[in-house]
């Protein structure tokens, strides 16, 4: 951030007053810019045995395997997102049953929120997928996945798979974390 | 926003190629400027009986009770963005146990985010908070509640309660709700 979007004057990075953080702040016309985390929503899409996983058309993590996933807009819901973005990635509408896993990564300013629900109908590739596919636990491509929140959250699936009952987990993805898990892809 | 953050051209609101939403494009530099969702955490300090609750010394709804809770930030998780929040508000710390509410306000671009936690210690006013006092269920002060989405959050609590078992409870407020909840007060 260089200029204020409400003037057009230069911004300076520093504390204000009665803060303890630096914000750009406008002296111009006073206005503090605040950044805040986003929202990744998504689903995990269940057929039967079989998961919906999505190959990425674009970058980051072109042609690695994702669950359909992306950034919550302005006026919806968590759940509205998560079935637009899945609708988008793989023209899938997914019955929604819980939110299944929400993992923090602060590193990166972001918060993924993966709802786990039943496919319904057909599937296939949106624009930014270059195919999208069903996956028996057997034939996950664990090695090609895209991030590791995906890889997180297709282990505690099937996990949990074993067991019936699938709670909501919650966790954090560190800057060491993600780069060990891109390194080793 | 009137001017681009990045080079401080005029920016213009259209729908960006191969987009479905307006967005604020600078046609000088070629940045999108996407605005998305902020997340709000706190937190439900329970102490035996009683809830911990900070009366607010700032607009909007200044004089009005809450639960302890803000903006999460950049850099942080959802845990210890309400960690922060009940320290910074009502002096506190809360062994945190589950999330126990997730509220969407789409109309307002916010998701609510309210862990279940035990309160530790002592507590006092933080510089936000007019007053901060223990609540049993009898004494919550129910028509003077600041927001509907605490409101919410405290009936799960005391139904919950006499089960003994406290779910994570998603939902949504709509505008219609807010402005209901908040010309009653």
């Amino acid at each position: 951030m260089n200029f204020c979007s409400h003037c057009g004057q230069t911004v300076r990075f520093a504390i204000p007053e009665g803060d303890d953080r630096g914000r750009f702040l406008c002296d111009a016309c006073g206005t503090i810019h605040y950044q805040n985390p986003r929202i990744v929503a998504g689903t995990l899409p269940v057929a039967g045995e079989r998961i919906l996983l999505c190959r990425r058309a674009i970058a980051p993590r072109k042609g690695y395997w994702t669950l359909p996933a992306g950034f919550m807009e302005n006026g919806e819901t968590t759940s509205e997102a998560a079935m637009r973005e899945t609708r988008e990635e793989a023209c899938a509408d997914v019955d929604l049953e819980n939110l299944y896993t929400l993992i923090n990564l602060p590193h990166i300013d972001q918060v993924y929120m993966i709802f786990r629900g039943a496919l319904r109908g057909d599937y296939a590739s949106g624009p930014e997928s270059l195919e999208v596919a069903l996956f028996e636990e057997a034939e996950i491509p664990w090695h090609e996945l895209a991030f590791p929140t995906i890889e997180r959250t297709l282990r505690h699936y099937f996990d949990d798979r074993r067991g019936g009952d699938y709670p909501l987990h919650v966790s954090d993805i560190t800057a060491e974390d993600r780069e060990r898990y891109l390194g080793s892809a």
